[in-house]
């Protein structure tokens, strides 16, 4: 179930007489965890400036390090001694990732590049899942894996679309390059979700016999994830924000607004995977609907300690993630029982690397062209260049894949044992290589595109705002509108609506948010009633 | 291993079509477990109010209400609903709470009494371990019970001095009565420590031949636990402050600061119970040093975020905790193994809650007496009404007690079976009608102790300084040091050595960490180097 017990096999080398209530193994396993995590911290802290270096990697060398470590102390006899664990990973380590990323995403820079984050991410992560399904399975026969069957391969394209993208955020520059950083890290969580919420489609559709109605199921199912796991995650984030707006109305507790915020979130998560639905969706959406109105609602306390702490415990997880990869990687039953050559991992494994490399080009060029064509204004285009990075950005594959290969390939029946095995080495050698390599290179490759060329109106022209720019920002910002004397007409608006739509959309949910929800969510200028009480007119993080 | 294995027998349900990647059974589980957090939270608060009701009655009864409602769905079939979990215990819910306990105290305060309560945390403790011991012993065999060994009855003293004084300290004001406050809190803290420790102790000694030593190679084991595990929480909590004031001077990471805080003291608690240490003495003492030294090299929004955050946790951990405990009472298997009748189950419990009330008097009245024996001033001694209130306060017995006695009685050998099985029933007993009944008069009790006779020179009175105080608290106070333009000279010092040693110990000790410790550990005043940080001025939690 949890980290502790698969470590338990470690027990006897150092049980003693002990007068502690926990068995020595869970004691040891835990303190060189915890141990290790505070290395991964320091030294990432120290590398900080390191060119080739970031935490990912760090955490991973230092996770492969160990075990290699505990493989020698055993000598080579535990092969599980950590044994990457799916309950573990979606019980307790994915759900405060996205839901910080859904908590501290600038939902302005979000919404105003929505239309092009969602082809990305869901247009583009079915591009990459159809190609790297039609690939393995055209290729893979070639270099004799023939055991796998249709939802195998299907498995396979979802597995390696999900992307992870936390290397090339450490570099991009929030403030430098907005409309890059918006577009690959709404990219990121998207993708994730996209292909989570393909995984479950493909195990929940029966595959025994395909006619043309499968992949209209498939989309359908897909469909259906999508919006009700997203509503699930607004109707939790909107309940949390009524029942502290209305509760607390008059005397706050700092300690009993945070813990309700983090148990609601965690709850809404756990209800949509109650309900078969996507829990990382929801949450997601959980976290964006609590940063726009619950946290609104809170002391400044409570709106200081849940920024920092929810950051926090997201870069824990995330840093335990790639220490349990990294330890998780050697392994060596899972090694053993592929029983494939090494010729054949390395033939699987480089066909699914240039498959991700090939289906990921396959849609970033083609859907940013597309975008491009669809905006009037040269300055909010995305360049060839930046098309690069947000290409380079998505080669990365990290946890996601591993857990969801771990999930497909796992428990197999016997006739596709070997080549079930081989699926999850390879996908893990894919995921180290990707990481380590690619994750390396990234830092001085976007460095070189990027800051090289750097003219503004070329690397990142959003914020040099045209007149009609301004036009556009009086609009969308709601606490100058007070100061706008024109408001909009008629005939000026469906003007917008045609040359903006976004835009137009952002001022209607504008209206409605502040006649309909504010009054009963309370959100973003909502000041508790309390004279200590800080007023609530900052906003830190939309 | 945690609650959600062994609630996993709910699955088949609602076992459905699963698209999930957990099991229906953990997700019913945690799903149900975050839905009542948040209604224990909400509940709690709406009760705040309320005369007989505080939060960890209302945990307690949920728990046990929901605990009914799961009994009867699955039709009295599964005994094995929710056991209680010693890993779950010590390894995750414990330590946050007394963490907590430790960088939330009041150090001026607590150190101030600690003479007071040291001497009714250590010696009042083992007091009441060796009446309830010999009590037990000498009465059991009155009700029947006569397979338990010496062992046994050591452990029950260990077991049920361990107490719960959350339900007065919810009661108790830290500003209207300090000293009383302070005199529990720090009671209650070390208390659990001591019990703990003695309950080590019990364990690692070999009883088969009892001698004059025994008893004291119990004390020196218990000296030696005692001081080793405080050495290193306070190593602990030096190697952050060092770590953090090294490292990070000049650019600091909130996310980061955070994240090392809570693993450091996270890591000494797991290297205490791996060195056979009490790592609940340790983790306090490195809250303490935490709070004195780490937290002043901070930002001020980690200052912030970690002292709501680890509130928050610690809240969280404690209702989690009581609505386990409630959950954890209806296992039915356990009163049938017990196989005891009502009248012996109730006899037993009897004579336990009366060793309890003798125990906690035989050490209250005559140590508090003792105190004030010592104490010239009379407005520091402490009144008769105040030593009722710390005997009441310490009636109590929460889920320390249970965890203890599942740890010596749950895996007992066959011929004691049938009174080991009694003696975790009559412990469960003790504890909710403790907790229900003795909790929820705390609230109008203390009301009409102390409320009705405030007259502040009587109820309170450390805050109303005499010139004697004075000329103390410009010593005790570093702040105003640089103001004091008479420092005591040697004969001085020697004369309040003699009437008021606490003071001057805390005046030298002073002297040595503005010399020594603070240039290297940092602390109070300790102020970044960073333009746009805070000052570090600003002394919250002493």
């Amino acid at each position: 179930m949890t980290v502790v017990e698969t470590i338990e096999v470690l027990s006897p080398v150092l049980q003693g007489s002990s007068s502690s209530f926990l068995s020595t193994g869970t004691i040891i396993a835990l303190t060189g965890f915890f141990a290790l995590l505070c290395a991964c911290i320091v030294i990432g802290h120290l590398l900080e400036e390191n060119l080739w270096a970031n935490e990912s990697i760090i955490s991973l060398v230092l996770g492969l390090c160990s075990g290699l470590v505990v493989l020698l102390v055993t000598k080579f006899e535990n092969s599980h001694i950590l044994t990457f664990s799916e309950d573990l990973f979606f019980l307790y380590l994915l759900p405060p990732i996205i839901f910080n990323a859904g908590f501290q995403v600038k939902k302005k820079q979000f919404f105003k590049n929505f239309t092009t984050i969602f082809l990305f991410g869901v247009f583009g992560t079915m591009i990459s899942f159809c190609i790297i399904s039609l690939g393995a399975y055209f290729l893979f026969k070639r270099v004799g894996v023939a055991n796998l069957n249709i939802q195998d391969y299907l498995a396979i394209g979802a597995i390696l679309s999900a992307t992870d993208s936390v290397c090339t955020l450490q570099v991009l520059s929030q403030d430098e390059t907005p409309l890059l950083y918006s577009i690959v890290f709404g990219e990121g969580v998207v993708n994730d979700a996209t292909s989570i919420v393909l995984f479950n489609a493909v195990q929940t559709l029966n595959f025994s016999d395909i006619d043309i109605l499968t992949a209209l199921k498939l989309l359908g199912t897909f469909l259906y994830l999508f919006f009700t796991s997203t509503a699930l995650g607004i109707a939790a984030g909107l309940i949390s924000a009524f029942i502290i707006k209305t509760l607390y109305f008059g005397r706050h507790s700092t300690d009993r607004e945070v813990a309700l915020m983090m148990l609601m979130a965690y709850l809404s998560y756990m209800l949509a995977e109650l309900f078969n639905l996507s829990g990382i969706l929801t949450i997601f959406f959980c976290g964006i609907v609590m940063s726009h109105y619950t946290w609104h609602n809170v002391t400044e306390s409570s709106r200081i300690t849940t920024k920092h702490a929810f950051a926090t415990i997201s870069f824990i997880a995330e840093t335990f993630l790639f220490l349990y990869v990294g330890m998780d990687a050697l392994d060596i039953e899972k090694w053993k029982e592929s029983k494939a050559s090494a010729g054949t991992s390395l033939a699987v494994s480089s066909t699914l690397l240039a498959l991700v490399l090939v289906g990921r080009a396959a849609f970033v060029f083609p859907i940013a062209n597309i975008t491009n064509l669809m905006k009037k204004r040269e300055n909010t285009k995305i360049e060839f260049r930046q098309q690069f990075i947000i290409w380079w950005a998505g080669l990365m594959r990290g946890a996601v894949t591993i857990a969801l290969s771990y999930n497909q390939f796992a428990s197999s029946d016997d006739t596709s044992m070997q080549d079930s095995a081989l699926m999850i080495t390879c996908t893990i050698i894919v995921v180290l290589f990707s990481t380590v390599v690619f994750g390396s290179i990234t830092k001085p490759l976007i460095g070189a595109v990027l800051l090289r060329h750097a003219k503004p109106t070329i690397s990142d022209a959003t914020d040099l705002p045209s007149q009609e720019d301004l036009n556009i920002l009086f609009l969308e910002s709601g606490d100058s509108s007070e100061q706008t004397n024109n408001p909009p007409t008629r005939k000026n608006s469906l003007r917008l609506l045609i040359s903006n739509p976004t835009y137009t959309v952002h001022y209607w949910w504008r209206k409605f948010d502040d006649k309909c929800m504010r009054p009963v969510f309370g959100g973003r200028g909502f000041v508790p009633f309390v004279p200590s009480s800080p007023t609530g007119a900052r906003d830190e993080t939309s």
